[in-house]
């Protein structure tokens, strides 16, 4: 455990990155992960540290897909599982979604801490655990397309939080429906998606918890129109507008 | 060694995140390190991974006042080990730099780790090896403010790339005249450096370098003509307003 100081005016931050390095150091996060949370961790930055008026819309619009779904899986990864264990099995929960352990840099050793991790937070049912219902998807790179055929391979709506490019064009190709988690709105995970959440995960999956709740009692009717009103493109687009804006301030500049 | 398809858009920045990776390895890089460096990436992709026109300003300028500097010195990271050991070391001997090890989490495990990076790349004199040297800058928390007595706490410039806002402070408050590469234009470090340079450290070193060399033939009266010319924070808000263009363009928005 390192020293952070109090006056630090990064504390918060310093002390988000101190739970990843934790998680790195139980075997959950690989090194590119702490590397991803860093690129995270600007993006927030420039997003102002706090979920967005577009997040919310797009959280909004994941909750009803969520609902709609058919045969809907969480991915985890290794991230995902050091950051906010709990929160998404309470999504699961609440969505009636399978989770899937899905790595991006394989590795057994790390998908055991994961699975410990998930386990230890109230998971029942993990998939992406047993090679025998191994399968793979089409027009990915060999190392990354392994799949469960219980899971994301006849899923409808797959979220992947801290999702790789490659990946989720595989998704959309393979016809999922994709819903993310990503800070910066130009990377093409978010610009592939069909709704992606341009927030913190550890803030935004609470929302997404709530908003799944409150949208349970709704009608199909209203859950659609939710949807079907959603654009994503409109939406990324607000997410840069407001970079822009924070970009502005920041700097006094007109 | 992971395995990174040629066929990945963002191959080339995946390909220096090995670099860090392999550094955290051996021992030079922390995981904050890392994480750090994920940071650096994000900035680097809104200023479009390219050495910008203000960036090249800010150059000239660190270059003229190294060359006008009494006793400058140039401090090590575990981040700079791992990038550019040979190009540091170069341009410690173009300008006559002293190179001081200067860790923010300190560990002298990973201490003696640089030291032998630097040796192995020509390093003749390294500081901040031997503690009976070890004294304090005031105004900063006791575990980051331990300087060489012979390097940055008698040095009139002090070149401290990827540096945290909290000694960049206590080295200004010390007198120092600082000079910095950092990619995110509104850090503190950035905001409080005397030359920040918007750049990959990667990139802007070798520039650096060449510049020092060719300013060395010029005159004081010139040097100081390019010193007093430059203006950090305008330089500053240049950097901004090209990320802002970038994300503009990026995002196709008006």
């Amino acid at each position: 455990m390192t020293l952070i100081p109090k006056s630090h005016p990064r504390a918060k931050s310093l002390l988000i990155r101190e739970k990843l390095v934790s998680g790195f150091d139980k075997g959950l996060v690989a090194k590119e992960g702490l590397l991803a949370q860093g690129r995270g961790e600007a993006f927030d930055y420039l997003l102002g540290e706090k979920t967005t008026k577009a997040a919310k819309h797009a959280i909004k619009a994941a909750a009803a897909q969520l609902l709609q779904a058919q045969r809907p899986v969480i991915s985890i990864n290794g991230n995902i599982a050091a950051l906010c264990p709990k929160e998404v099995i309470k999504l699961s929960k609440q969505i009636k979604a399978k989770l899937e352990v899905n790595l991006f840099y394989s590795n057994e050793k790390r998908k055991q801490a994961i699975i410990k991790t998930l386990k230890k937070n109230g998971a029942k049912e993990i998939l992406g655990t047993n090679s025998a219902n191994s399968t793979r998807l089409p027009g990915i790179d060999s190392a990354r397309r392994v799949v469960d055929k219980n899971g994301i391979f006849v899923a409808d709506v797959v979220v992947v939080p801290l999702e790789d490019g490659d990946r989720t064009m595989a998704l959309r190709n393979a016809g999922k429906t994709v819903i993310t988690f990503d800070l910066n709105p130009l990377s093409r995970t978010s610009q592939t998606a069909n709704i992606t959440i341009v927030d913190n995960v550890t803030r935004a999956i609470e929302l997404l918890i709530a908003e799944s709740k409150r949208l349970a009692k709704k009608k199909e009717k209203s859950l659609e129109k939710i949807i079907t009103n959603f654009d994503n493109k409109k939406n990324l687009t607000e997410n840069v507008i407001q970079i822009k804006n924070n970009l502005t301030r920041r700097a006094r500049i007109a």
